[in-house]
């Protein structure tokens, strides 16, 4: 079968012909029908050899899904044709959080070697992939799979950091989105969904703006180093209930820091290789730094559900397997719009 | 001044000539610019001579908005000429509750003789008033008093009754609305602001349904024997995420209780005479039953914010303070849309 | 093997000699080191034919302690030799519930048949038993078996009700526990180790009363119809901030409603017949009214952990299998101090 | 008067004699009956000419307690003879925190130039002070004052801390308590009365560490760079839930972001000088990282009660206000043990 490979450390990934995997004791055998490409995938094929350590070749891939293909022995739970999103963050499933659905922390996955697929385990952008358990399968129950595989991260992830602040988030409050892409233009339709804050988007430059207008930012900015008093402006110079900065460098982290209302809180979203000084003297009193990751699997249900409802629409390019060296580079170029997917 | 009043248990309120009241230390005198009748003004009507004890006369009213005419001693948080709207919840002030804004649950109002205005204390359907407290001032920031004024009890209780499920109302999940009236169709209103859930909305003829759907609903069903088993069908068997009963007489709360989910809530928000047996055998397992009552003073900020953002409206009828007493006998008569206001 | 059933409706339980069963594809099979007699074991065989539906004959026990013996085809998650107690209440495994670990409450578990081992299912209360899926079983890891299997049920029960209204129970607080035997005795305990609060027990004879002070109850009262004016002695005329009732009879209720203060919590935990009138004119404002039932999978794990730090002990009775007929009759007739175990 | 200035920027502070205020509009005279000395008047006496914003001459003391003795214009709630307490972090009263009691977190505060007491407002360290409103009064109710008047701070701060982590401290959980003087001494006590948390303290030397053993901590550890390996030992290589930084230094700072767990908490209270690198590549995924700041009305409520109850207690020196200028220099030496109190 194809599969997207990333061979060789500092090259482009290629599109490999391997075989078909076989599923093991309580794994399920996906046939791929839609699969999402990430920032987080250039994010570690641009790590140096003696840093990377999810093993070569490597089917990339962390937001897939499929049709039950084949399943293991002692599986019962899901039968060939079912239709399923896979949830990425994969855990121990026996510890305390794993027991919450809560696998994107589960603290005992690193040293059993428990690695999430396309992140160490062979990912989805093949025809073909091992899910391990079928705890990991969500059922997708007739939603477009081109439509809403992106959400399995690019809607998880917004969605998880914003229930983790939605007590701040009352009427009459104020959320800042900053960087609108892939992941942000998702959580700014989730802030509309599921809360009542005012909804502020910064971005580079106009055209990421109007997008971010059209799905639903009340206000946008440009994100410079005059967005903090324009912020402070809006909001009557308290600063912002939450900042979800989605890009998570530097720049956008010192945005943040002074933008934030006391109180208040920064989930930093995004690998953009900023962390911010926090405590006494740097961030107001009060103030929640986070780097939140994933999410979990109930919260994977209730962003599909979003879809369904027409609540949140994934803007989607689409590419065939052989295009996906291409998307990537795209990707990597910043030229696509929303989220790019991959139709095996 | 012109005061409308209930003086005569049993008989219609009248529109009384009294006195100017002066405010004394710490106390604040408003013009009123607006007031709002409620169904709980009948409540109190309709009780028979043994049960009455809110005192005669009574100058009705507990939703109120005015301007800032005059300050006791003291009093130096307000000036004359402030523009605001009357927390009606009237609490000791020194508790624990007080102390988090919480005096709708105050446990010693009742002891120390604390009444809100309208229900004991002299209320805001009046040219003027007296408010025993800065604190029981929240600002309206030039908000149209006309438009908002309702909000601080058909607004607010909502708002609390919502907010307090609200960890039950994720993206996905389904609230149903008993009463599309003055509180249901604004508890609608406010459902959509700030949760992700489908909202079912349940009344008794489809005029009120048509309006409900303006407002919001997703779907609308009339309230009779067979709306559980329609909620079923809309929830996929499992039932209701939430249960907001503003009417809160035994027939609704019986299409509540076989319409809410394992785990789910009953919010029995109307004091329709019903009570609900709740527990084994009754309500399936981990439901809440609960009669809230008004809500806090940071909840009221937060729903005027709905209203200045444009995310809640009320539907309002409009009177002048002589035409109150014919109003309320069109609320009796269920022939007001929305929600009455009297404009003295 | 020896199990103990119940075959005949209206008749005592008995010991059978039966096949030992083997697990199929997911399943394990455990060796029995400690099973618990609940009240509601007594609750279903007292049920009458038209409103049994439990199945004939039935293995019971659904508080159960074993080594794994032997595991099904694909079940890679544990091996013979672990030690583990079962999670008892077994839900979909696929539902949003479920996802949370909160099996206890799965919509579907109804309509699937899927029932908890000894309520549906064959029990604990034999040599060896079926469990359905490895994620059913907690570590013990090193646990005594007969001294924390009871914490499976009347541990995680009081457990779950606690977590739920533990917010309404900060410092200053007051918890009324109601009925302190199985799950009450276990309920103060877990209040002392988790909460700030007062507590204050109640029971029907002064021996009760002297157990319940010695596991840790502030306050002791005998339940009877002057209760609830001595409840409100002890918190300043206040009343308890939230009060479990771990018999849930119509009487026991009557003092929850009495007792508890505006704005609390009713955890109605017993199964005692009894329902509560809630809402408007019965209950205060605020009240939530409640029938938990069990608990969640991580819950389980946390109320172990007090057993491991000696923060919670159940009083055990230790029986043989052949004796558990007789500890049965025991146990109705109200003679078993703590919680009855049968050790294989 | 007597009053405890700070008068000279670098000068020690002195006993000086003033005249006794009278209360404005609104306001309380109290006849101080403790005044508490914090580490943070060192903080402020600390500061360089050009940082220093409080104003001069200062009185100290932001922890106090008194008699109420005289009442200005308008003052209803309180009357001459009531012993109280005083909430110290002063807010505007009417913005949505301060309706809530969260006047520790007014973001209007600064810019209206409203200081607590001893932090810019004259403070507690005198024979009479002013209280600018009577909601900043908390009732004592007959608690001895000397011995709970630290608590308006050093029971406040650490109680606030452990509230807002407390849903990351079920059952099982791991508390990690670095330095065990004034806030960590009470805060070890806290965390044993109202979480199910195992508490391991960090400090300095084995005396300081028998202390906090004596006030209930169960582990204890020298704070030095081995102390995360001997967390990650105590917590089976998990990391503690959540840590409380007391110290807030540099390198205690670096300890709590290797000891806590992916999805833990870091609570940085005190001000020595540090920050901490939050995100990626820095902590874990899922901490919090937070400088909390005092805390709220209702929090102080309930901090006095567990003293009520004898839950807390602080180790205490007492001294007269003609000492207290020796009593800070002991404190700066860390030769106090637990708090020191001036009693007028």
């Amino acid at each position: 079968m194809k599969a997207v490979q990333y061979q060789t450390i500092g090259e482009l990934p290629v599109v490999a012909d391997i075989d078909i995997p076989e599923p093991g004791p309580g794994q399920v055998r996906l046939k791929i029908t839609a699969a999402g490409l990430c920032h987080s995938d250039w994010f570690l094929m641009g790590l140096p050899a003696e840093m990377y350590s999810y093993g070569l070749p490597l089917t990339l891939g962390h937001e897939g899904a499929g049709i039950v293909d084949k399943v293991g022995e002692g599986v019962v739970a899901v039968k060939p044709g079912d239709d399923v999103a896979v949830y990425g963050p994969w855990g121990c499933g026996r510890c305390s959080e794993c027991a919450q659905g809560r696998e994107n922390y589960c603290p005992f996955a690193g040293e059993l070697g428990i690695t999430p697929p396309g992140l160490g385990s062979p990912g989805c952008m093949a025809e073909y992939m091992i899910v391990d358990d079928v705890r990991h399968l969500v059922p997708l129950n007739g939603l477009d799979p081109v439509q809403t595989v992106s959400l399995t991260d690019a809607g998880l992830t917004p969605y998880h950091a914003i229930k983790h602040s939605l007590d701040k988030l009352p009427a009459g409050s104020t959320a800042v989105v900053i960087g609108t892409g892939g992941l942000g233009h998702v959580g700014i339709q989730i802030l509309r969904a599921i809360s009542g804050a005012v909804v502020i988007a910064l971005d580079v430059n106009d055209e990421k703006l109007a997008h971010a207008r059209e799905v639903g930012a009340h206000h946008t900015i440009i994100s410079d180093s005059d967005a903090p008093a324009k912020i402070r402006d809006l909001t009557g110079g308290i600063g912002a209930d939450v900042v979800f900065d989605f890009v998570g460098a530097t720049p956008t982290l010192e945005i943040a820091r002074q933008s934030v209302r006391i109180d208040g809180s920064i989930e930093s979203v995004g690998i953009g290789g900023g962390v911010l000084a926090t405590g006494f003297g740097s961030t107001p009193f009060g103030v929640s730094v986070r780097a939140p990751y994933w999410g979990s699997r109930s919260e994977l249900m209730e962003v599909l559900e979003l879809a369904r409802t027409g609540q949140v629409h994934v803007t989607v390019e689409q590419y065939s397997i052989d295009e996906a060296p291409d998307a990537y580079h795209r990707l990597h170029e910043g030229k696509v719009t929303g989220r790019a997917v991959v139709v095996p």
